[in-house]
């Protein structure tokens, strides 16, 4: 059966972010820090234009958490910060469904990405993502609120974290919900780089 | 040469402890999570009385640690926090000396080791410290603020975090001082188990 996933980069401190995140800064002030080890790798550098970057320890992850996604969903703060960065032809390539209290008509962009605004809450923006990846896995791409929503409502399957050798002393944290003391994670898989220390979890 | 390393236990959220961590709780209220891993290794276990116990996956972590140091620099508020609960026969079998500012006689005890209180600063006890552990590394064995000043001040140059897979939600930060955007962190080995990660880095 198919999985439901999430991915997210978190610095040494907890954080996802740093301070002020919103659409001016949209990973927050000094959040490059968080993404410095995806901004070396042939995906993002391929991403703009330049083809030929050598891969680096990293990319093979990448390259496995895109391949098994089919559908993505994206909470709404993530999407307001990342909507204009993102531009006409987002990283995404798939169906994307975003959990929202303000209704708008699917928007399709380049590239095969797709937004669907849903309106129904996270069950419903997870049965739909479902249908729209028929085989393969439903990627929850964050932000980390809507991770956590998932994760306490026993809805997430697997949580890979990208624990990056770096402090940001304020900012989005990962985890900042009570109720995930009722939701073990157990180590599944970790890949190791001079950047980043990938760590797989199931979770639940 | 030898080095001069800390290893500490820390929580997805950044916590090395629970809350309200003192005499009465050495590690905070549910402190017990971040130590779970070490409680059920074979060393845990064989300095409490079962000498038979399985080694776990982090046992040879642990049995490296211990093999490497020569001696340990121990912070004020970890000491007073864990004199008691250490007993007659603690579990460092080396000299150990205490950063403080109240002076106090050495105090020899079981099992190999001695106490030695340092009033003169950081510098003056990992001084003693290197002159102890001769041929041997320096433990800097915590808590997080002791460490935290090795690293700002340049004289730490490894540190191994347990990534345990748990939250607190409050207690004790492994990191929380400004100055450490200046101290890079370059993981250089990662040794997996189902319990906890062990990542280590060069500091500086």
């Amino acid at each position: 059966m198919p999985k439901v996933f999430a991915q997210m980069a978190v610095t040494l401190d907890g954080f996802i972010a740093g301070p002020d995140d919103g659409p001016e800064h949209p990973i927050g002030r000094q959040g490059h820090k968080v993404f410095a080890w995806q901004f070396a790798t042939r995906w993002w550098k391929s991403m703009y234009g330049d083809g030929d970057a050598e891969p680096t320890v990293d990319d093979p992850v990448l390259d496995e958490i895109f391949a098994r996604s089919g559908a993505t969903v994206i909470g709404r703060r993530m999407f307001d910060n990342g909507e204009g960065p993102w531009g006409d032809d987002p990283p995404y390539h798939q169906p994307a469904f975003i959990v929202t209290h303000s209704p708008r008509p699917t928007l399709p962009k380049l590239g095969g990405t797709t937004y669907h605004f849903v309106t129904e809450g996270i069950e419903r923006a997870l049965e739909l993502a479902r249908e729209a990846a028929g085989d393969k896995d439903v990627e929850i791409a964050g932000g980390a609120d809507l991770v956590q929503q998932y994760m306490v409502a026993g809805l997430l399957d697997e949580l890979e974290l990208h624990v990056v050798p770096a402090y940001l002393g304020g900012g989005v944290r990962m985890f900042d919900r009570p109720e995930l003391a009722a939701v073990p994670l157990t180590p599944n898989r970790v890949i190791a780089s001079p950047a980043v220390t990938h760590i797989r979890y199931d979770v639940g």
